[in-house]
């Protein structure tokens, strides 16, 4: 599949935001993240895990994007639709790129704005950015959340992407019979599925999550450890891979052997329940619609379980907005990746988690991940 | 080998950190990075990979952390020596945790720090920062420089963790010959390196950096592309991978076939620069002495990689303090952990870069990866 976007795409996106920043007279937003800058460039580089360097973008309100950058990226930038690339050699202990982005920001207005709301976070230290806004004509405020408006409706393009990191997850899942079966330790068991991920042609595997326990697991955001698989456990694995920069965020459950009925009620009662929200999942309903019509299944209306919500957007961050909670009245709209992520508690302190990955299209909503089977398919016990 | 760290082990890094909050009259440090909050508990999860839910520790000068944190936390925090975990429901729209850490905070006392300085980076949304200050009886101000400070000399068990990492990182470089030859695509390599590190003991490659083409390559951070290596390439693989939460940070150059006598000779001299700096790497030197010793050799002292340095911290994060850069006169101590990272131009527009990582100790530097070798290995042509 081809990497990356065409040109027009990208114009679309900067042509987008300018519409925004004219609304809310911004003359530019400043970006600071590897996901909001590679929204508008196509910069796509691990590099950005270390946390020494800054990188900015900045996204006048009538003109190109700006590159403000470690000149270390200048090459691959470069390569990029980006023509204005301003470079400086960092790490500097006395000024990392701080007067070379204020000379820039100055040059173009005294509106700048960045995101800050839910789920936004600064790439740069306080510092720096506190004497950022000491060299502008006035302090950055916020991006009235343009950034989050634009993201939250995914491209074709960005789309399809997402479905071939779903598709490379899904053939992974179906491989777990050959990596896990009683005997075999948790945290073998995630070692080698992240190998059957790369194997299947996942980019990278940057988050794994999962458990092991009898009946249903206590939590979701363990590490694994090295405790066998059991007879009577229910195997969780939930993988967020990354194909060209794009997540998919899934899980499937196993039994190892045989398990009770009720951890296989309890398992039906999830897919039962994303099937509701599925089914109610689209244009003119809300990300509280999906997650009432997953609560009402999984435990009658009475609160919903400790993670605080059932699903949540995806994309290039592996949880996105909007949230699956009672809170959140996001209107689902046409383009919106989301995952439908319902627990539903097994025997007290026992739990199971499920979640599949959908589109909201026009109509209705598409899977991206091929939906779980009603009865958790079995592991060798 | 073992897993997490003793309670002792964390009193220690408290009671480091308090001696130095009362130094410098702060009443407590808050903390918002996965990295950060780990130091100090032990809470080990890829959960925070998600920037939805903002996660709190408090570290109080005169009493042990506390941990304020959304509730799908509290399982696995209640697991860490950590007695004190105050929850909230995440997300929440309109008080994501705001109001609870105000609360906290001001039980604490008024002066508060944060980390601010060269490669912090706040973990939480600039808007609810803001709410944060306004709630307090004086806004958070630096920290003082006392994590950094702290992170920058590790303890021993920190150090055999890393040490785990560089052994399982060494045993995959071995098999590169096993995965890459003439004809197999640059991405394909990426893949099955990471499949390889799995395989010898990673729990995790959040970072694989790499490049293939003749005589060497332009730039180190560009994703990998399906280009077929091709006889005479030089294939670079730089990989950060993760053991129990510690990262090694190294790379190993390969010649496809035959390559011109100035590609080996050049890599040679890399390998003297990298010992030259091992061997003036001790408690008196600096970390800009690093750089300088290799500077000789790569260049003549003529100015340095565009890089920009030659080296830096290794932990918890694949890039720490110092930077081996002419700037930083960070002095060398026993405990700290350093890459050696040197760049060398081959022909105009291509270069090599070598790395290696050491740990400083009393009476010189040991080496945490197996050096590598002068001449370059071979892959099938």
């Amino acid at each position: 599949m081809k990497r990356g976007f065409d040109k027009p795409e990208f114009q679309m996106r900067v042509s987008r935001a300018q519409v925004e920043m004219n609304y809310h007279k911004l003359d530019a937003i400043l970006l600071t993240t590897e996901q909001e800058i590679r929204y508008f460039t196509g910069f796509l580089t691990q590099f950005l895990e270390s946390p020494c360097r800054p990188w900015f973008l900045v996204v006048p309100a009538t003109r190109d994007p700006i590159a403000v950058i470690p000149s270390i990226g200048e090459v691959l930038m470069a390569n990029t639709w980006i023509d204005d690339i301003r470079t400086w050699r960092a790490p500097n202990l006395t000024d990392d790129g701080v007067s070379l982005l204020a000379e820039t920001l100055r040059g173009i207005g005294s509106n700048i704005g960045i995101p800050s709301g839910i789920q936004s976070q600064l790439r740069m230290p306080l510092t720096d950015f506190a004497r950022l806004n000491a060299e502008l004509e006035s302090p950055i405020g916020s991006d009235a959340g343009i950034i989050q408006k634009l993201r939250l409706i995914k491209s074709d393009a960005e789309i399809s992407k997402i479905q071939t990191a779903c598709d490379i997850a899904g053939r992974a899942f179906a491989r777990v019979p050959e990596i896990a079966k009683a005997g075999t330790p948790l945290e073998q068991v995630f070692r080698n599925f992240q190998r059957l991920c790369l194997d299947e042609g996942a980019d990278r595997v940057p988050y794994l999550a999962g458990a092991a326990a009898p009946n249903g697991y206590q939590d979701v955001i363990s590490p694994a450890d090295a405790r066998p698989l059991t007879p009577g456990d229910v195997l969780m694995l939930d993988t967020g891979l990354v194909f060209d920069g794009y997540f998919c965020d899934y899980d499937r459950n196993f039994a190892v052997g045989s398990v009770p009925t009720e951890v296989d009620a309890a398992h039906a009662k999830l897919i039962e329940a994303t099937q509701a929200a599925f089914d109610v999942a689209r244009p003119g309903n809300t990300a509280a619609d999906l997650f009432y019509a997953m609560e009402k299944i999984v435990s009658d209306g009475s609160g919903g379980s400790e993670a605080g919500r059932y699903g949540h957007g995806l994309g290039m961050n592996l949880t996105e907005w909007p949230s699956l909670i009672p809170t959140d009245q996001t209107p689902l709209t046409s383009g919106m990746v989301l995952t439908l992520e319902p627990g539903i508690e097994v025997f007290p302190g026992t739990m199971l988690v499920a979640e599949e990955n959908i589109v909201i299209r026009k109509d209705g909503a598409e899977w991206l991940s091929a939906p779980a089977t009603v009865k958790m398919p079995r592991l060798e016990g």
